[in-house]
C-alpha cells in the first residue's frame, strides 16, 4: 500500500445501510403483456459417461470429474422447502430410484409432497436420457416404461414433458412414439445441426410442432422445441459451488454492490432470446451437467435475479418448468412451423459431424442387442413359468438393458471403464435372466402328465458365445448313447424355420426331430479364423483355454411354432465311423472344384451369388424365382480418421481424411464351401478381415458374416471400417434409413429438407444411423440391407451402399470423453485391438416387394432362436417331455404384419402387451392395411378377465391421455389435421385388437 | 465392449441385498481404553487473501478461487440440525458477523441453538486470525475484545480455545497475552519450523506447556499443540464436494463398495498419528481453506466413517471440537513438555524461512500502525465526548482495523487488489474517526462558561499526509492578521514534549503558546527529494496536484498534559519580510559550513552523531551526558532476490541469494542542517534511496527517516533493501527482538533453542520480526533500534543490526498467493515501484539504562502527537476557547512504567479500561516493579459507580476465567508453579489498580 493511498477517497456513503434479513419476492407467475423469462432448474445427470452411473451417484473417482448426484438430490429437497415458489425438474430415474431407496420414510413423504405440488417435477421419466440414433426403438419403449412406471406407482403422477436435451441429434421415433404416444406435451432438446439451428434462429423456428410418422400424422405429433444454443444458462449466469459468474451482489454494506448491472444484463440476455423465438415467453435452462450439487448456490441468486428483475419491471422472471413453459406457450394459441422427419445427422460447426458414433463400440452395440432380443424371450418364458416374486427374474436385465441405452452408452462415447460397466452390468442381468429362462423351459417341457414326480428338474444350457463358436453345451461327447437335446424356442409370433449352427467335437452325428426322424443337416468345418478368435477371447475374458477344439458347424434347419419351442435331438451315428463314405443325411461340405471357371454361382436354391473367382470377388445377385438379377459388389475399405487438431475423428465425430483409402491386399483367399442347406463363401480379405458370405437354400437374402480386427495401427492412423455394397442402379442421389429400427426415411445425399444444406463433409455429414436397416432403389428394384446392430451406414455414390462397421482411432475428438476409441483385448497385460464379428444381410427385390422381407426378416435378426440344450441318456426324453409347445392357440399366428413386442408379467401379477403393425401406410400393397389380433387366441390357456389400453409406457389409460393431451396447431394446418388410420376400440366381448399401420397398441391385462 | 466380454464373470451375489434408508450411529464419545480419533470439522476462512473478504462472503470472483463463506455457514445449520451428534466449529468472526446480520430470526433462533447445545462452537473469536509476527499486541487485543464481545452479547459465551492454525510462524505474546489471559484452556497451530515439527514428531512433544512470559510465567501459560503436518485432514480423507478423495460406498446394491478398505485407511492413519502423540487422543482437522461450501458432503462421510470405524472397533472415532480433545487431554493428567520463547522465524523446508513476510508491503504496515494510533487516540476523544449511538462512531476504523490483522492482511501476502481493500477500508475508518476527533475536539475546546452559544462550532482539520509533506490545514496563507491555530493532542498517560514538524508556504512566521508568548521554532527547507513525492504521490492517490507548494517545514516543540491538550498559534510575523536577518526565534537552517573538516559532529544537545564528511557516512556517536561514545556505521544494502525454480523471494519467502550485495553508488550527496531545535543529515544514497537524519536538542537518540523507491528492476532482479548498523560491541552472537511489541526475546544467531539448527540460510534464518524493535549489548552498552511499523531484523555479525525496510521482488514464491510482490504506483497507467517513507530511531545507553527508553519512547512512536489545525480571524480563541486540558486530574499522571492502552466507551456506555505494566522482571532496576494507578485521578471528572476487573478480551470477569481455566502440568514443574507476581484486587474505596510487571488488567466500568 502506497504512503498516499492512506486516503483513498472515501465515496461510500454506507453509514445509513443497516444489513438485514432479506426476503426475496419470487412469486411471480406469468404475466401476459411481458417478456416472461421462464426459469427452468435443472441438472443433466448422464447415467454412466465419464465414470459410471454408480460413481455418479455416489461421487466417486472425482478425479475424473466432480460429479455426486446424491449431492444434487440431498440438496434440492431443502432448497424447494425453504421458499415454495422455487422448482426444480429432475430427470433420470436410474439416479433417483437409487436416491429414493435411500431415503427415510420422513424424507419420502416430504419428497412426495414436493412432487405433488410441482415444486419437484419428474420429467422426461425414463432410466435414462436414451439415445435416440443408436437405440433400438423396443429399447426406448422399455427403458421409459420402466421409468414411468415406478413415478406411477410411487407418486402416482405421469410425466409431461419430454427432455432429450443432450442426445446427439433426434429421431422421428422419439417424437412420435416415445412423445406423442406415451403422452407428453412437449419434447424439448438442444442438439440440432448449427445450419438448421441458424436457419430457425432466423426465422424464429426453433420452436415446431414435429409430425415424425407419415402413418400416423398430426394424430402422434408433438410440439418440440430446440435451444437457442444449448441446455446451459446464459453466459455469466452459472451459479454452481465456485462458478465464476458473478453472483448478485445486494448487501449495500459490503463492496462490489452490482444489482443494477447484473439486471441489465439478465434483461440483455432475455431480449436477445426473444429475438429468436415466437411468443412473449423464452425459455432459461438454469443448469447444465451434474449441477445443482449445493442447489441452496443457485437458488440464491435465482431468488436475487426474479426479485430485482421484477423490481426493474422490464421483464419478467419466474421460477417454470417445462410444463409450465408448454402450457404458457399452448395459451398463445399459436401457430407453429410444422417439422416431419428428423434431426440427423448434428453437426455442432463445420467439420463436425457426429455420425461416427453411430458405430462406435459395436461389439458394445451388438451386446445390448442381443440382450435387448433375449430380455424380450425371457419376459415371454418368465410369464409362461409365472413371475417369481422373489428373484431370480429379469429386472436386473431390464436395469442394465434401460442403463445401457444412455445417450454415452451403447451410444459408444463413454470412457472404456464405463463402457465396461454397462457390459458387466448386462452380463449381471443376463445370468439371472438365464435362470428365469431355463428354469421356464424345463417347467414347459416337463409335462406333469408325462414325468412321474420323482425325476429330477431338467437343467439346460445356454450358449450365448455362438458368435465365437463357443459353446460347451454341444461340444460334447455322444457316444455311449448320449443325446443332445435341443430345445428351439421362438420369440416371435409366428411360426418359423431357420437354419441353425452348432459347434460339434464329433462329425459322425445325425439329428432327429421331435418326432423321432432323422433331418437333413450339414457340417462346415470351423475356419481357424473363427477358432483363433474362440481361443483368444475365451482366455482374454473367461480366463481359460477351452478344454476341447470342435471341428465342425453341425447345421440344420429347425422349426418352431410361435411364441412356442420345438425339441431337437442330436446323437452320434449308428453307422461306421467315416466321414466322407455314405454321408447319408450328414453331409461334409466341400471345397469347391470349379476354381478353373472364373465365374461361379453359390447358392443351393433360388438365388445366386456370382463370383469371379480369379479376382476373388462378388459380381453378381440372381434370383430365379424373381428374376432379379443385378450386378453387384462388395468390398471393404477403410477411412483415415483425420487428426486434425481442430477436429480429429473420434468416439463422436466422424471426420475422415479426404483421401479415401482402399484395403491393403497381401495374403487374401477365397474359397466355396458347399452343402445341402447352405454354401459359404470365405473369403479372407486381408490379414484383419476375414469374411463368410451364406446362401441359404430355403432362403433369399445372402447372409455376410465379417470379423474385423485387430484394426492395425501401427502406422498410426486410426481407421474405420466400412464395407460397401455397388450397383449400377440408377438412385439419384436417394436412399432410406429406418428410424430407431422402425419408420423408414428418405435421405438425399449432400441435401436437407429444412434448409440449404452447405457441403464441408462430402462423407460424414451423409452419414446415417441404421438400426433394422437401409435401401436404394431404381425403377425396378430394391435393394437392401439390413443389421444386426446399430451402425453407420451412407450411400456416397448412386448405387452404392455403405456401412461402418468398426472403428479403432488414436486422437480424441474433443467433445469431452478425452480417450481415443481404441478398444483393445487383453491377455496378461498384452493388448492388442478388439475385433468385432457381426452380421449383416442383403436382398434385392422387385421394386415394391422389398418391404415384406425388410418387416418379417428383420424382426427374424432382432429375435434369434433361442436355443437351450441339456444332455439326455438313451431315449426316454420323448416319453418324460413337452416336445413342442406354443403359448397361443395352436392353430392361430399373428398376422404378418404383426410383431408382439412386449409380453410381461408386471410386479402387480397383471400382464403388459404390446402389440405392433410393423409396415407404414404404403409400405406394401397387402400388409400396410388395418390388421386384427385374436387376443383370446393369443392366450388361448388364460382366461381375459380385463382388458385396459394405456399409453405407450403404460403409466396412464390410452383414453385419459387423449383427452388430456395439449392438441398443437401446425402453420397451414389451421383447422383439423389429415384423416389418419387408427385401430379401433377393442370390444370387451371379442377382444380383438385392430392395429393401424405403424400403429403400436399397448395393454395391461388382468387374467382370472 | 468386446465380443468376448459379452459374459463377464457375474461373481457379484447382489440378489439378496436390499437397499434401504441406512441410519449411521454417530453417537460415539470419548472410549478411555483405545485410541480416540477426535473429528474437528472446521473451515478455514481467510479474512482476505486472494479475494477481499467480501467478496469471500459472498462468493464473487471465483476465477481467482472458488470460496463462499455464505455457502458454509448457510450449509452448516441444516447439516447440524441432521444429526444433533454432528459438530463443527467456527473461527472468523468477521465473516459470522456478516452472515449473522443477514439471517432471519428463525435462523438466528436455531443457530443460538446450536451454539448453546455445544454442536456450533465458536472458537478463536477474534475477528479474524491475526497475524502474530506483523500485528501489535494492542491490535490483536482490541480484534480479539471486538469478536468476543460479540459473542459474548449475542450468545453469552466466552470461546475456550485458541486457532491459530494458519499464521506463518507463532508469537509469546500470542500464548501468554492472546490465549492465556482472555482465558483460554488451549492453543493449536500447524505451522512451525520443519526441523523442530521432526524432532517434536520424534520426541512426542508437539503438544507442549507454553509459558511465552518470562515475568507471568506459569500465571499465563497455555497448552499449545502444533499439529503433526498442517491443518487439513490425513491425505485421501477430504470431502469437499468434488474432492477426490475416495468416499465410503457403503451399499452393496452398487459397485465398488469399500468399507474395509477405507475402515483400513483410517485406522492406519489414526494409529500413524498415535505414534507421535502423547496420550490415547489425536485430533484430525477435518477441513481446509473455505471448505463446507456444502457441509452435507463431509458429515456423510464422516458419519459413515464413525460408524464403521467403530463396528470395526481398533479405534474409536467421534465427532469433536478442540474443546472435548483439550478436556479429554487434561483428564489425563498428563504432564507436558514446556516450551517458552515463541515459534520464530518459520520455515516450512529447507531454504524456504518464511521471514519475508515480516517487511513485505511496508506501506500497508505503516499504514496500519498509523490507524492503529489513531483509533486508540480517537476512543478516548470519543470517550471525552461521549459515544454516539449514530454514526459517525470509530466502529469502522475498529473493524477495519480487525480486518487488517488477518495473516494475509497487514502480513502483506494477499493480492493487489486485497491489500487494496484494506487500505481502502482503514480510509473509511479514518475518515469517519476523524469526524468523531474533529467533534471531540471542538467541543473540548468550546468551553461553554467562554463561548458565546451564538458562535459556530469550529471546524478543525487533520493532516494524515504529513508523512509525504502535504498539509492543506497548515499551508495556508497567514496574511491579513489570520492564525493558525494547532491542538496538540496527547494520548499518552504521561505528560510530554515533543519537536512538531508542519510544511508552511510562508518563511515568515511565528508560533506562540497557549500563554500568547512566541517559542522557539525553525524553519527546515522542504528536500526535493519530498517534494518529488509530495507531487507524484498526490496526483497518483488523490488525483489532484498540490495547489501550492511549501517550501519549508516548520518546526517547534509542543508539550501537552497526559491524556490531554494543549493549543499553539502560527502567525506571520510582524517583522519585515527577510529571511535570514534577524531570525529572531524563528531560524532558517543553514548548510554546514564544515565542510571542510572531515569529521562533522551533528546534533545541538548531547548527543552528537559523528560523521566522516569526505565519505559521506555515519561514523561514530556520542553521548556526552552518559559518556557513551561508540563508532557506529550506518548504510544501505540491498538483498537480490533468489528467482530459483524451486523456491524463489516472495511475498512470504525472504530467500536472497547468497552473493550479499551492496548498493550501486552514483549521484551521492551529503548535506547537514542546523538549528536550535534539531540538526538535520541529508543524505541521498543513490537515486532511489535518501535519507535524513535527526538530531534533536532535547532527545538523545537518533532519528532516521528514509525514503526508499521505486527500487529499479531493470535488471531483471527484485531487491529486499536493508539498513545496517554496525558497531565493535561484542554481542556473542546474540540480540534481541520483541514478540509482537511487547516483550524482549533472546535471540542467538545460527541457533535454536529447541533444536540443534541446521543451517541452510544464514541470512534469512535469522531473521526476526521486529514491531517495537531490537538491541544489542556488551559488557557495558546497549545499542537499541525502535521501529515505526513492523519490519524483519536480524544480526547477521556481531556488533551489528539490520533492518529490512522494503521489497520488490519479481517472482511468486509458490505459496498460493500466485503473484510477484512488486507494488507499484499508476498516474494514467504509467507504473512505477513504490516508495516507501519510514522512520527508525537509535540509541546507545550505558548497559542496564536502555530500557527506560525503548519502553517510554516506543509508546511514544505509537502514539505521536495527534493534531488539529483550525484558522482563526484575529486573536479571538484565546477568550472564547479552552487552550488546554486534560482528561485527568490535572496533578496527575501515570506512573512511568504504566500505559493507558484503551479507554473506550462501549455501545452499553460502559467504559473499556486496559492499564498495562510495560516492563517485563528484571527489565529496569527502577521501573520493573509494581506500579500503582489511581483510578480516581484517571477519572477525576466522573464518579465511578462500578469497576469489574475483565479477561483480557473483556468478555468475562477475570475471577470467573481463573476458576474456570484449566492448569496444567509441565515436565520437570510436578507441584506449583513458580510464584508469580500479580497486581492484588483492587479495593473499591481507593480504587487503585496495581500492577506487576508486564501485567495487564482490563476492567469493565460503570460511570455514574
Amino acid at each position: 500500500m502506497a504512503i498516499g493511498a492512506w486516503i483513498l477517497i472515501a465515496l461510500m456513503s454506507i453509514w445509513c445501510v443497516e444489513s438485514k434479513y432479506m426476503v426475496y419476492n419470487t412469486t411471480s407467475k406469468i404475466v401476459p403483456g411481458k417478456l416472461n423469462v421462464h426459469l427452468v432448474a435443472h441438472s443433466h445427470d448422464d447415467v454412466g459417461w465419464l465414470k459410471t452411473v454408480d460413481q455418479y451417484y455416489v461421487g466417486s473417482n472425482n478425479s475424473i470429474q466432480g460429479a455426486c448426484v446424491q449431492n444434487v438430490l440431498d440438496s434440492i429437497v431443502p432448497a424447494l422447502l425453504a421458499d415454495k415458489n422455487r422448482k426444480f425438474i429432475y430427470v433420470e430415474q436410474a439416479f433417483f430410484q437409487r436416491w429414493w431407496r435411500d431415503q427415510s420414510e420422513t424424507v419420502q413423504e416430504t419428497v412426495k409432497q414436493l412432487i405433488n405440488s410441482g415444486q419437484l417435477e419428474l420429467i422426461n421419466g425414463g432410466m435414462c436420457m436414451h439415445d435416440e440414433a443408436t437405440s433400438h426403438y423396443i429399447d426406448m419403449i422399455d427403458q421409459t416404461t420402466l421409468g414411468h412406471r415406478f413415478i406411477k406407482q410411487e407418486f402416482n403422477l405421469t410425466p409431461r414433458i419430454g427432455w432429450q436435451i443432450d442426445p446427439f441429434g433426434h429421431s422421428a421415433v422419439q417424437a412420435y412414439l416415445l412423445s406423442a404416444e406415451v403422452g407428453f406435451d412437449s419434447l424439448f432438446f438442444a442438439r440440432i445441426d448449427y445450419q438448421d439451428r441458424a436457419k430457425r434462429k432466423d426465422e424464429k423456428s426453433l420452436e415446431v410442432v414435429w409430425r415424425g410418422s407419415k402413418s400416423l400424422g398430426s394424430s402422434a405429433q408433438i410440439f418440440a422445441g430446440a435451444f437457442p444454443e444449448n441446455y446451459e444458462p446464459p453466459s455469466n449466469f452459472y451459479y454452481e459451488v465456485n462458478d465464476d459468474s458473478p453472483i448478485v451482489q445486494d448487501n449495500m454494506e459490503l463492496f462490489d454492490y452490482n444489482v443494477p448491472e447484473r439486471v441489465n444484463e439478465f434483461v440483455a440476455a432475455a431480449l436477445s432470446q426473444a429475438n429468436i423465438t415466437r411468443t412473449n415467453h423464452v425459455m432459461w435452462t438454469m443448469g447444465t451437467d451434474f449441477k445443482y450439487q449445493y442447489a441452496h448456490t443457485w437458488f440464491r441468486q435465482m431468488d436475487k435475479f426474479i426479485h430485482y428483475v421484477n423490481q426493474d419491471g422490464r421483464v419478467n422472471a419466474l421460477y417454470s418448468t417445462p410444463s409450465i413453459y408448454t402450457d404458457a406457450k399452448y395459451a398463445t394459441n399459436e401457430a407453429w412451423p410444422l417439422k416431419t422427419d428428423d434431426y440427423f445427422p448434428y453437426a455442432d460447426r463445420i467439420n463436425a459431424y457426429w455420425t461416427g458414433y453411430f458405430t462406435s463400440r459395436p461389439g458394445l452395440k451388438g451386446y445390448v442387442r442381443t440382450m435387448s432380443s433375449y430380455y424380450l424371450a425371457a419376459r415371454q418364458l418368465e410369464f409362461f413359468k409365472g413371475r417369481s416374486k422373489v428373484r431370480p427374474n429379469t429386472d436386473y436385465l431390464a436395469d442394465a438393458l434401460a442403463l445401457a441405452q444412455h445417450h454415452d452408452g451403447l451410444t459408444g462415447t463413454s470412457k472404456q471403464h464405463v463402457a465396461n460397466d454397462y457390459a458387466k452390468r448386462l452380463s449381471i442381468g443376463y445370468e439371472e435372466a438365464k435362470k428365469v429362462v431355463e428354469t421356464s423351459l424345463a417347467s414347459i417341457t416337463s409335462s406333469s402328465s408325462k414325468t412321474d414326480s420323482g425325476s429330477p428338474v431338467t437343467k439346460f444350457q445356454q450358449c450365448l458365445l455362438l458368435n465365437i463358436s463357443y459353446c460347451p453345451a454341444s461340444e460334447v461327447d455322444l457316444s455311449n448313447g448320449k443325446n443332445l437335446v435341443v430345445v428351439v424356442y421362438n420369440p416371435l409370433g409366428w411360426k418359423r424355420e431357420d437354419v441353425i449352427r452348432i459347434p460339434v467335437i464329433d462329425e459322425n452325428v445325425i439329428v432327429k426331430d421331435s418326432e423321432g426322424k432323422e433331418i437333413e443337416s450339414q457340417l462346415l468345418p470351423l475356419p481357424n479364423a473363427s477358432l483363433t478368435i474362440r481361443n483368444h477371447y475365451s482366455v482374454a475374458y473367461l480366463g481359460k483355454f477351452p478344454s476341447v477344439t470342435p471341428k465342425y458347424w453341425l447345421a440344420f434347419s429347425a422349426s418352431a411354432p410361435p411364441i412356442g419351442l420345438n425339441t431337437y435331438f442330436i446323437s452320434k451315428s449308428k453307422r461306421p465311423d467315416t466321414v466322407v463314405a455314405a454321408p447319408s443325411k450328414s453331409h461334409v461340405v466341400y471345397i469347391s472344384e470349379e476354381k478353373q471357371n472364373d465365374v461361379i454361382e453359390v447358392g443351393p436354391g433360388d438365388l445366386k451369388l456370382v463370383y469371379s473367382a480369379n479376382q476373388g470377388k462378388l459380381i453378381g445377385y440372381i434370383n430365379s424365382r424373381t428374376m432379379v438379377k443385378e450386378s453387384v459388389g462388395q468390398s471393404y475399405s477403410f477411412y483415415s480418421g483425420s487428426v486434425d487438431k481442430k477436429q480429429a475423428s473420434g468416439a463422436y465425430v466422424f471426420r475422415p481424411n479426404h483421401t479415401y483409402s482402399t484395403k491393403s491386399d497381401g495374403q487374401a483367399s477365397f474359397t466355396v464351401l458347399r452343402g445341402p442347406l447352405l454354401d459359404e463363401v470365405h473369403q479372407r480379405i486381408n490379414s484383419w478381415i476375414y469374411q463368410i458370405t451364406r446362401v441359404y437354400k430355403g432362403k433369399e437374402h445372402a447372409e455376410f458374416e465379417f470379423i474385423v480386427g485387430p484394426i492395425p495401427t501401427d502406422d498410426g492412423i486410426g481407421k474405420e471400417v466400412v464395407t460397401q455394397i455397388s450397383t449400377h442402379m440408377k438412385t439419384n442421389k436417394t436412399f432410406y434409413t429406418d428410424s430407431s429400427g422402425r419408420d423408414f426415411l428418405e435421405r438425399i445425399r449432400d441435401y436437407r429438407k429444412d434448409w440449404k444444406l452447405e457441403v464441408n463433409q462430402p462423407v460424414a455429414g451423409n452419414y446415417y444411423p441404421i438400426n433394422l436397416g437401409m435401401y436404394i432403389k431404381d425403377a425396378s428394384k430394391e435393394l437392401s440391407i439390413l443389421v444386426d446392430r446399430s451402425v453407420g451406414g451412407a450411400s456416397i455414390k448412386d448405387g452404392h451402399l455403405e456401412l461402418m462397421l468398426h472403428r479403432r482411432l488414436l486422437h480424441d475428438d474433443g467433445r469431452g470423453v478425452a480417450e481415443a476409441l481404441n478398444e483393445t483385448v487383453c491377455i496378461l497385460n498384452k493388448c492388442s485391438g478388439l475385433t468385432v464379428v457381426g452380421k449383416y444381410y442383403l436382398r434385392i427385390d422387385p421394386l415394391g416387394e422389398a418391404a415384406k422381407w425388410r418387416r418379417s426378416f428383420g424382426q427374424e435378426i432382432y429375435s434369434p432362436f433361442l436355443l437351450a440344450f441339456t444332455e439326455q441318456e438313451g431315449d426316454g426324453w420323448t416319453n418324460s417331455h413337452v416336445l413342442s409347445f406354443t403359448g397361443m392357440d395352436p392353430s392361430y399366428v399373428l398376422p404378418d404384419n404383426v410383431a408382439m413386442i412386449t409380453l410381461q408379467e408386471l410386479d402387480d401379477g397383471k400382464v403388459l402387451l404390446r402389440l405392433a403393425h410393423l409396415y407404414e401406410i404404403g409400405e406394401d400393397k397387402d400388409l400396410s392395411v388395418m390388421a386384427s389380433v385374436q387376443l383370446k387366441k393369443v392366450f388361448a390357456h388364460r382366461k381375459i378377465n380385463k382388458l385396459t389400453e394405456m399409453s405407450l409406457s403404460a403409466n396412464q389409460g390410452r383414453a385419459e391421455m387423449e383427452k388430456k393431451r395439449l392438441v398443437w396447431k401446425a402453420e397451414g394446418f389451421p383447422g383439423e389435421a389429415p384423416q389418419v388410420m387408427r385401430g379401433g376400440p377393442v370390444d370387451p366381448a371379442t377382444l380383438v385388437v385392430e392395429l393401424a399401420p405403424m400403429e403400436i397398441r399397448t395393454f395391461v391385462i388382468d387374467f382370472d
